[in-house]
């Protein structure tokens, strides 16, 4: 297994890995950088990683692939292009895998090869959701009993894709291999129109806040404050995931529309029978995932 | 305070009643009717409540008010009229103070002045949002910290509405008042369009199963799950809401869809910084919910 990890932007899911991986016996040594090193050390600190950590800036030198043999891109996508460049320009190749944890893959996949880089790349996308950011919310257990979906591209080879699906199955996850595309298909539906709604309402609802003052807050738990906690997702983040898949994301957001409509137009008595089948329809699924042991675990009173 | 409490509709609101008014010291007698009496005897006995409740069925008889001074309605909406019918009907209307627990308030009051009803009503809110129904996921902390809302009808008197207030005060809640119309108004945003999108994104999700198979549950956790949590409420009850609420419902639906289309529109990196500026806003309201505690907690891996 892998023994020196460099881990690139180092927010609540590089610390969520680094927590993970120290777990394990003989953990390997990790590198964390980030935007800024100095405050990244002071956080590191706090957060009972010091001990085994050395750090840098995401604008890294040459000297920070010292022995490395995995690289995990933990950024927003939009820096993914500087961080090829570098990789592809500074590092002996054939010693290091590449891989990310990016909420879109068929543009990173383009970005990879329509740059012509050689370095080894193996992208995958733990499924580990969580509306806070920062490492001081990085957990070893984010990724227990979780999905992650790997992409592998055309010249990724078969060892490297083993490599990175055992570094997963390490930390407790679930591997499932799929193409970039229908990735990024599945993903608008399960996370990205998620998010899409969820700011949307929020939006609407501050549209409407004038009137309502404090109302919105306090009376949140009707069902509201489900769609802020989705809607409290880090903003370049998620500026990034929806300029990277904004063609799927149009497409079905339309799609959901549609939906909308009818549903609104049918709120009638006349339609009684019908909504009832509707909503006893909807329930299921919900108990499917409950089923699945996706769900998590919701308590109303903090 | 009351001393024989009539909770019509047993189930999840009028179990966790129950549970949470068997804490107080000298907690009142509690008669509980439901559809199915043998059913709800059965389910009493498992839960643990049995020792100080009797029961009987929802078509209950006259002699169910016997000492009774508190009767608290806990159906679905739509069930409320021929309850309404019954307790004129059969009892000594200057003994006894009526509330009830329903979601919509306009409905109701137009139901009670427009009958010419005549019994003590003080109609009340509990806003304590989970999706479980059924008197198994009765909770003795399910109101503690959340806000009720009161919601007077010009035949309420200050008495009354004093009584009912601090009925839900002695079960740790908060109380606000409203009229019935501004209620439905702040309900129609923080509660019921949240459903109508909860339950319209799961049908979207439905028609593109086929060719998504077991993927949509099992990366559900991207964002996807929470909404099913909403859907995932009684569909009775919701039926109801819907039905009540239309008009105010369907108002905030075409406006929701207006943002959801500007968003969409925009999803291109010209509208970047914008894009941008709108997800750090909407974050912000995230933070306000949990700083006012009504966040709840949400646990990841269950």
């Amino acid at each position: 297994m892998f023994k020196n990890i460099l881990i690139i932007g180092f927010g609540m899911i590089g610390c969520s890995i680094a927590k993970s991986v120290q777990k394990q016996k003989n953990p390997p040594q990790i590198i964390a950088l980030d935007k800024d090193p100095h405050k990244l050390r002071l956080r590191i600190k706090k957060s009972g990683l010091n001990k085994i950590i050395s750090t840098g800036s995401i604008t890294f030198a040459d000297d920070s692939f010292y022995n490395v043999d995995l690289i995990i891109i933990c950024t927003p996508i939009l820096q993914y292009k500087k961080i090829f460049e570098k990789i592809e320009r500074s590092i002996d190749n054939r010693r290091i895998i590449v891989t990310d944890v990016g909420s879109t893959k068929l543009n990173i996949e383009k970005l990879y090869l329509n740059g012509g880089y050689t370095f080894r790349f193996v992208p995958s996308h733990p499924i580990a959701g969580i509306e806070k950011s920062g490492l001081e919310h990085g957990s070893d257990n984010l990724f227990q009993n979780r999905y992650n979906i790997i992409c592998p591209i055309k010249n990724s080879n078969k060892a490297d894709i083993n490599k990175i699906s055992n570094f997963w199955k390490l930390l407790s996850m679930k591997i499932e291999f799929m193409s970039a595309k229908q990735h990024d298909n599945v993903m608008s539906l399960t996370s990205h129109l998620p998010h899409l709604i969820s700011y949307s309402l929020v939006l609407t609802a501050l549209k409407k806040e004038n009137s309502l003052k404090s109302k919105l807050v306090k009376f949140s738990a009707g069902g509201f404050r489900d769609f802020t906690r989705v809607a409290g997702s880090d903003p370049e983040m998620w500026r990034d995931i929806f300029l990277s898949n904004n063609k799927e994301i149009q497409k079905l957001t339309n799609k959901f529309i549609k939906e909308l409509q009818i549903f609104s137009k049918n709120l009638d008595s006349k339609h009684s029978i019908k909504l009832l089948q509707k909503l006893k329809k909807t329930k299921k699924v919900r108990e499917r995932i409950v089923k699945a042991r996706q769900a998590g675990k919701f308590i109303p009173n903090d």
